[in-house]
């Protein structure tokens, strides 16, 4: 059973009821999203979680990606990593650990904490093909299945999957002649493979088994987006949206036997083209919950691409997007530190608010009146309580002592409030 | 004679002509937009600065408050922030300085930097009103125009002054019930010394003094939003909205003649609104150059405000606003440091370039096909000259020694663009 299956028989589950709750909405509003693929609620049958759903009517949630590279393997690293972006309110965590080790750190990350849990299965594929010195191109589509088979059985509740690369796009993302060729790893592994071995995506061509396998562990399949732009000009060509209309067909026949699909979107584009990539998505997909990496909206901030991509995500999120993956300050530059993780999440949180805000959310447009209310009265205390971040913006406040409650040290005594609160 | 003077003479002036070569366009496009007043290029005749030209058709500007406040008072500190305002990109900074030491501040800030700078003359008003242990409602009317025309002679380029607080305003404000009141300083002065002492605004009143004096210095008036909202569910209500009408005759005047006007925005503004306050500014200014404070888009990130003001800011200045009010991590809680300085201006040069790119600028375009060609090549050092911030990237880069120049630490021997250089 997945809860699709379970929704298109009109059954409440309790990740449904629980979702309902938190999202403080009708339970029947969560059963038919999740019947018509609006919504999904990522859970490995063999996995306890605190289930989040992700799609059209619900907050936007946050993603955090974690995990090591080949260049830096840190266990407790990785792991306080996740906890700390359940601490500032991520929503899922992605391990997309690739060094050596990859298999131990994704166990740890789903011991550590209790949310869902989505892996990358082709990097831990690639990463059997080159430490036996083969290279990518070399690698056996069965191992890929594989993969996907024992991740599944430890309880990863989604999976990103590029199965939209197919052999018949591979020459025009030649013909394109891109800036940035493919920026997803993934992406590259398998147009490299289709390339190379002169044959089709296994990810495609065997779509019915990764349907049964999904079916049989109720993985969510997370379609990856392996030509998203990798600049603001490669945004929105030829290869980005043939590969959308391929996710499309594919949300489709997941759809159609009950298997939870979200699909995923870029990556590098213009803060014009946001709103038609958010809008093309739901139609071309079927309405099937959108998830984005970004987007980032100018290339200029190496460093500070936690704000970018808040700006895209924002936006990505008032159009439609409904699961934003966060982008930290180390963006092509290195891994997160644990500050950076930090970072990360509460930029994303940000944007995801400012989209619930503007999309109208009850929850979270209370939550904006209830800090207004604290402004007003200069309850510093409740302010802080409400603050993505509890302790830094007490720090702010306390560098500067004063006596007199009803003002900070930025206006002193020319407070507009203290000044016009009788009044006005 | 003044900028605008001179564009209606069809006069084309050396500021003119530098903000052209800036600008990378024709310097007719800058008469034109001089002329009929959708173009301000604030420089004071007593002054020397490196122009920059603000509104329709030019890249958007970013501009940084600093001063100090009657709780912190560290000249050095302050004329440092403008200096470091400079250094990362900010193209104009004010001095709202509002301690016992405010004069001295504003020269030593006039004199440290070459950009056009900015007061609230009524800040000075206010601060003399209570050094002599009077109250705000005390204020005597010829004081305000007395500080304007010595900062005038002193300067200053640009001037905000809240000339549409008008005394049948005040009981709407009242009635409207806001939960946050009035958020503005100078708007809280004013609407307060209304109320108390039953006359008009002396802005409104004596506005043609007021013109008479731009028209001198070629001060550019910056219109302020005095009732600006200061909580996303005050946005766009009865006083905000009335004061901007009010600030559309007041531009029609002054464009009349022949003094440059631009008009200031809010402010605390769910993201879904934001577009239509800017167009509602440009239809009831007549095209005066849009200042925004932000927006903020939600309350919710104290310590954070860089962020969700560069979210608002994008948007604002993607539909139409032209010049940017940083806003720093300290906001609504200290005065800013250094660093917080530093975050504002370049999380609010994100968003003007976001916006640029977004407009189709070909300056912004060229920067961001600069540094996609950079990346491609995996040529560093020229992704760190382009970057806003030229140290932290190498600060991240350089975290992890690696030998092949062609990876970072993020994704190691998965680098997606390395795989696939050869064949996409």
């Amino acid at each position: 059973m997945t809860q699709m299956t379970e929704a298109l028989k009109g059954n409440i589950t309790p990740e449904m009821e629980t979702v309902a709750k938190f999202e403080e909405i009708d339970v029947n509003k969560i059963l038919r999203g999740v019947a018509n693929g609006t919504i999904v609620i990522p859970k490995n049958v063999n996995r306890n979680t605190d289930v989040r759903g992700i799609g059209t009517g619900l907050t936007t949630k946050v993603n955090a990606n974690i995990g090591s590279s080949t260049k830096i393997e840190d266990l407790d690293l990785e792991v306080n990593k996740a906890k700390l972006a359940v601490e500032y309110g991520a929503d899922a965590v992605m391990d997309l650990s690739t060094g050596p080790k990859l298999n131990e750190f994704r166990k740890a990350i789903l011991d550590a904490v209790d949310i869902p849990i989505g892996t990358v299965p082709i990097y831990e594929a690639g990463a059997h093909t080159l430490n036996a010195n083969k290279e990518i191109i070399d690698m056996d589509p069965d191992l890929i299945f594989k993969v996907i088979e024992s991740q599944a059985k430890e309880g990863v509740d989604f999976m990103t999957l590029h199965c939209g690369i197919t052999k018949e796009l591979v020459p025009k993302i030649q013909s394109q002649k891109r800036k940035m060729g493919i920026v997803s790893r993934g992406g590259t592994f398998l147009a490299s493979w289709i390339l190379h071995n002169d044959m089709e995506n296994p990810l495609y061509e065997n779509y019915d088994y990764l349907l049964e396998l999904a079916l049989e562990y109720d993985i969510t399949l997370s379609l990856g987006d392996g030509l998203r732009p990798g600049c603001l000009s490669d945004a929105s060509d030829i290869p980005q949206i043939q590969e959308l209309v391929n996710l499309g067909g594919l949300v489709k026949r997941a759809q159609k036997v009950g298997v939870q699909t979200m699909v995923e979107g870029p990556g590098h584009v213009p803060l014009n083209q946001i709103k038609s990539n958010m809008e093309l998505e739901k139609t071309l997909c079927h309405g099937a919950p959108f998830y984005v990496l970004g987007p980032i909206t100018t290339d200029l901030a190496p460093g500070y691409d936690h704000i970018t991509s808040a700006i895209g995500g924002a936006i990505a999120a008032s159009n439609g997007a409904d699961f934003l993956c966060y982008v930290t300050p180390a963006e092509h530059l290195s891994l997160p530190s644990l500050e950076d993780v930090k970072e990360g999440v509460i930029a994303a949180k940000i944007a995801a608010e400012a989209a619930d805000v503007a999309l109208g959310n009850e929850k979270a447009l209370k939550r904006e009146e209830e800090m207004a209310d604290a402004r007003r009265k200069f309850d510093w205390d409740k302010q802080f309580e409400l603050a993505f971040d509890k302790s830094k913006p007490r720090v702010y406040k306390d560098k500067c002592e004063i006596e007199d409650k009803e003002m900070c040290a930025m206006c002193g005594e020319f407070c507009a409030v203290k000044i016009a609160k009788n009044d006005f």
